[in-house]
């Protein structure tokens, strides 16, 4: 095979030249990206560890059938397991290690979900029992929650728990075919228990909805319990993806539970079958939601920054068109087009995982004021962690196939890295909570905020901007140059009256019309454009808070601010229309954004690769011949196709039964199998 | 297994209600859907075909391995060949057939690109020789241009045939890495001859890229010939979808070929080796190029309704919340996120369709006039072609993945059928010319038009409006009320207006500019959006044409104004900043917009599922649990699960090994393999 270097041009030495040509200490940036010295420490090393193991390889993901992938998996993690226990990782180091893995299993659920409610619903007694197997999975549980029938609507779920008071036990029972519980991952081959949500009946009265553990698997062979059918629901989007996971089926006839299966932090049933609340208050949960949501924030971060690094770096690699005269080709990093489309993304990474930060500043204060009782921020988090787990996730599955398309056809190659990360990544957007159905959420809040407001109560948090509602809707936007758009404070007005203005505009009209409720689901599609408005402000808010701040290294708070201005005008400039249509902004203005976005994008353009470089993603976890640090693309991706297994034999399979006949025209003759 | 009866409500009559409801004649749609009474006939009889014959089953694609699917792919291709001969087959039913039976397969290139490259530059002489051939595929062709370095920028190309006079022959070499072929579908295991793009070089000058046909493999056993490496590229994007292709690689160590095999009509190597050009006119290889796109336009509507039929379908079918009082719960098809979201994409299938129709007529156009050597309107006719290829396969791809998200949950599944459908969709916004570059011709078209147009040349065609620049950029829209938009001559001037104004605007700039080479890729950006305008202004007006016409069936006509009317209006609100930003619409016009819109989405509602029904795809060609036309969604979603490769054992192949350990806390027992 020859070598590239006969083109007369080394790609590999690109990537160096491009490294050589950045303005900031890309160390400092990864740190800073890592969230800390320590953080970074752990990160490297567990990154580096999983690397080095054979067991954890992951190119042949795509080629292999469903068995064989979820076999490994189950191999890879019982591996991961192990390694926790010799090396005595510590929670940070066990999960760090389960996300460089790489792969989604059943022990994602379990320890992301079964546990996380076990913590939150169960007494401290059933935490005592349950938790202490749960640790050292004795036990493997799953989350079972949405059925064939009701996903969104988890009030609608028909799973019944019935209380039998005869022998202090619930039946379990799925009495319709929709009630079959159908998703739970880890559920459809791994799991031994279920936390299953059923609607609680006692004394022939429904009280909703409320979670059991239910064994499903004896613990002896893993064999189904007696009339427990359970399953796996089959084949999902994409090659290798999320397809490593079981999400399953589950259906009970008339299983029998104890009583004590019942989660009881928040409320019981006694032995006489008395259905009882506790006075622990409801918003307990909150702080497990918080929780979650800041992961899928700061996983949507490193997707996205995953996708962009293969793109950025093949972009630097890949030439096309141009080279006349003995010149190289034009590297396609150079074509505006290219940049449009692409800088924009590597700026969402880092305000992404900027607002990652905030979310786990977040996760603490809420954690503190409950347990002083203290529930008065409530609505404002819950609102902006549902907004944003709904647009970061929606802007980075979009984001990582854009970055795919950006790769050209060689993006189609699921040698490229990109199809898995998308197929893996996509469900985001519908699991915890479909992302339309989120912004809705936040519509309401803020139609409230507002009412509220008009009422003179003072908003907090992410909404008191819209204590300033009267400024914010009558003010118009003061740019005259380019120039002006890089004033923080510019930027950060504009994106507060957008934002007030979208939401008084539905306030208003809603409150005009006879059915609020009417009005309401009338005016949904501009509620949620509504709501994402507020939640890009939120964004762009913190990007701005963050890029004021000093950091260590030379030119990191620089690259920040280039990259914080970049992501403020590429929202500005997509959603112009917000803007212009109010009067806030004219045309020219529009303009001036747009040109000092491109001018955004010449500043980007020398640090692009070390930018990506920054977020420190091993060539492992990367996955992709596009992608890898040393820019060696093209023998990658020449060596890799020969491993497909249709490259096993020289005459293909099949050849001498559906090829020769129709070659020789023999489609009758005696040696025919057509 | 109960049946969905028992929940009191039967969702296999959903449709039916549905279906009573619809206020238009559903078979005249279909009919003028089909393109006639004769492709009707011919669709519905040849789809019927296909999904009656087992061997065209398609259920378990997305779950087989790739050498399974790709062996199964020559089955089904060899089985359908059988069929043709067997039942001759004219050529427009052997075309249906091959699009029904929805895998792609090496006869896809076969036919699709290397017979109509033959008839394109082979003169009569290599035609006859070659075609007849090729006609009962004896032999079997791909078409071999894109190198793994060089896809966009075929004038790169690296392969060389150089011409050896003492021998008569050219000599086919790969001098680099990056020369080896990449990409060609039906290369990789299925082909013996190959159409291979290469620098032709006689008398030690390079003449630049000319085609030649290259024998590949053994007409007796499918051995590779001597010198010549070829295989597979690997897995691509998607469990099933485009994986049934075997892409190829292809690298020549000086190969010989017969002089002969270079394609002669448009020039020719002399057996002296001199390099003559013939006087036959270059423009001749426009006919086969717009003959590709139109295929690809109608393609787009096909693939974009498919999904459309599976989103709407299930959403009449899929219930939530709602439902107090022992009322049903509601349909999410009446949520109007879901409609804003789903139903402007049912108006976009009708819309390509028409279109389609359209580029028909335009294909017979071009064809009489190049045979009257008329190349008058041979730039237009190339950037409309070149833009509706890239925007509808965009559009298509997008909204295919929209229609997925719709169906939330269950979307993700390839049982829901949509995984697939866009992963073997998706490559068409890269191959035929990447979407991002063929924008970027339709562009430099622009702005020769409006160069030309200055200095008195009338624009023709598509084009035509830029004649009347001058009105187009001084008016300002008159919609004073939401009504106002319903008037197609309103929404035909608002196209134009924006259209001729972004073009102009980009103009003014290129020509102001010192270096207009350099001003056009600094606004590469902005050139992406106008041509991207132009080409909606395209469809808008050539739906606005149809909608005007008579058409038999009640309602018909009714129902194509209403999803005219829904296709402009959506454009028109999705992409407001355009019209707001020269003021040619108001805030106020824009709102009465979106009020118009919404009550369109009312008009489109009670006919939803008759509009999909229209499109008359068999529950075969879906492939879709949610799309079928029964509805009766659970059922089979349940049923098909049992089908996974692992619901095959109870308990999971690596339980022992894998599981066990883990639960018994023995990973380093005698029994652990871990
Ligand atoms: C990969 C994956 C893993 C999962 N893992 C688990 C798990 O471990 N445990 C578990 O219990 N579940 C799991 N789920 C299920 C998941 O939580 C649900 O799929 C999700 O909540 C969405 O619900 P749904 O599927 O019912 O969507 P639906 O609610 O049916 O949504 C369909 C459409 O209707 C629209 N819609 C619905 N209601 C409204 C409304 N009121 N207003 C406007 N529009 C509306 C939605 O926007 C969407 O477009 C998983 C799902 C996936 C895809
Ligand atoms: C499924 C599939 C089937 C195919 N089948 C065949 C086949 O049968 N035969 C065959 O010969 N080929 C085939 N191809 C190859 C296909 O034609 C090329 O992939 C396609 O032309 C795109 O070229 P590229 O991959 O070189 O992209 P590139 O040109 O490398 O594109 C990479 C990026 O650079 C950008 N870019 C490049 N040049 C410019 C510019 N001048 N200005 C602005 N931006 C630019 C692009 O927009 C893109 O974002 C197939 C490809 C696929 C995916």
């Amino acid at each position: 095979m020859e070598g590239i270097e006969e083109r007369g041009v080394k790609e590999v030495d690109y990537l160096a030249e491009e490294r050589a040509g950045a303005q900031f200490h890309v160390h400092s940036m990864k740190i800073f990206l890592a969230g800390g010295q320590h953080e970074y420490e752990v990160s490297t090393r567990i990154a580096n560890l999983v690397a080095n193991d054979p067991v954890f390889a992951k190119e042949d993901r795509a080629r292999i059938s469903r068995k064989e992938l979820y076999k490994n998996s189950l191999k890879k993690a019982g591996h991961a397991w192990k390694i926790i226990l010799e090396k005595g990782l510590t929670e940070e180091e066990s999960m760090r290690m389960r996300a460089f893995i790489d792969e989604p299993n059943y022990t994602d659920l379990h320890w992301g979900m079964f546990i996380t409610a076990l913590k939150g619903q169960a007494t401290e007694e059933q935490q005592h029992k349950w938790l202490r197997q749960a640790y050292k999975l004795a036990i493997i549980g799953c989350y079972a929650q949405t059925e064939l029938g009701h996903g969104s609507n988890v009030q609608g779920l028909e799973t019944t728990a019935t209380f039998d008071p005869s022998t202090d036990e619930f039946v379990l029972n799925s009495p319709t075919l929709t009630s079959t519980k159908w998703w739970p991952g880890g559920l459809g081959k791994a799991s031994t228990h279920a936390l299953v949500y059923a609607r609680l009946i006692t004394d022939s009265q429904d009280y909703g909805v409320h979670a059991f553990i239910a064994q499903i698997r004896s613990l002896d062979d893993h064999i189904p319990l007696p009339n427990v059918t359970v399953g796996d629901i089959g084949v999902k989007f994409g090659n290798g993806g999320y397809n490593s996971m079981d999400n399953g089926l589950l259906r009970f006839d008339h299983v029998r539970i104890p009583r004590e299966n019942m989660l009881m932090k928040l409320a019981r049933v006694t032995e006489q079958g008395k259905y009882e609340r506790s006075n622990k208050p409801r918003q307990l949960g909150y702080g497990a939601m918080v929780y979650i949501r800041q992961g899928i924030v700061a996983e949507a971060s490193v997707y996205l920054s995953r996708a962009v690094t293969i793109a950025v770096r093949y972009s630097a690699v890949r030439r096309q068109f141009g080279g006349k005269d003995d010149k190289a080709e034009v590297q396609v990093i150079d074509y505006r087009t290219q940049q449009h489309r692409l800088f924009p993304l590597l700026a969402t990474a880092y305000a992404y995982r900027i607002v990652g930060f905030w979310m786990k500043w977040l996760y603490a204060d809420v954690t503190e004021r409950l347990n002083n009782n203290d529930f008065s921020n409530l609505p404002e988090v819950h609102a902006c962690t549902a907004g944003l787990k709904s647009i970061t996730t929606s802007v980075t599955a979009d984001g990582i196939e854009q970055c795919r398309k950006l790769c050209g056809g060689h993006g189609y190659l699921c040698a490229s890295g990109l199809p898995e990360l998308y197929a893996a990544y996509v469900p985001a957007c519908t699991y915890e909570g479909d992302n339309t159905i989120l912004l809705l959420q936040v519509a309401r809040f803020l139609l409230k905020t507002l009412t509220q407001v008009a009422s003179g109560t003072k908003p907090v948090g992410t909404a008191a901007y819209l204590g300033n509602v009267q400024h914010l809707t009558s003010v118009n936007c003061e740019v005259s140059q380019g120039k002006d758009w890089l004033n923080p404070s510019v930027l950060l007005e504009a994106f507060e009256a957008r934002s007030a203005r979208m939401a008084v505009a539905c306030a208003m009209h809603v409150a005009e019309a006879p059915d609020s409720e009417l009005a309401f689901e009338e005016l949904s599609p501009e509620l949620v454009e509504a709501a994402r408005a507020h939640c890009q402000l939120i964004v762009v808010s913190k990007f701005i808070e963050q890029a004021q701040k000093d950091l260590p290294g030379e030119g990191v708070k620089q690259q920040l601010e280039v990259l914080c201005n970049l992501y403020a005008l590429s929202l500005l400039t997509t959603h112009s229309s917000d803007f212009l249509a109010t009067g806030y902004l004219t045309g020219t203005q529009v303009s001036h954004a747009k040109d000092q976005q491109k001018a955004l994008f010449s500043c980007v353009r020398p640090n692009a690769v070390a930018l990506v470089d920054a977020f420190d993603h091993t060539d492992h976890y990367l996955g992709s011949a596009l992608g890898r640090y040393d820019g060696d693309v093209y023998t990658h991706l020449y060596k890799g196709a020969w491993k497909d297994p249709l490259n096993e034999s020289v005459v293909t399979e099949g050849y001498h039964e559906y090829l020769r006949p129709v070659l020789t025209q023999q489609l009758w003759g005696p040696t025919s199998k057509l």
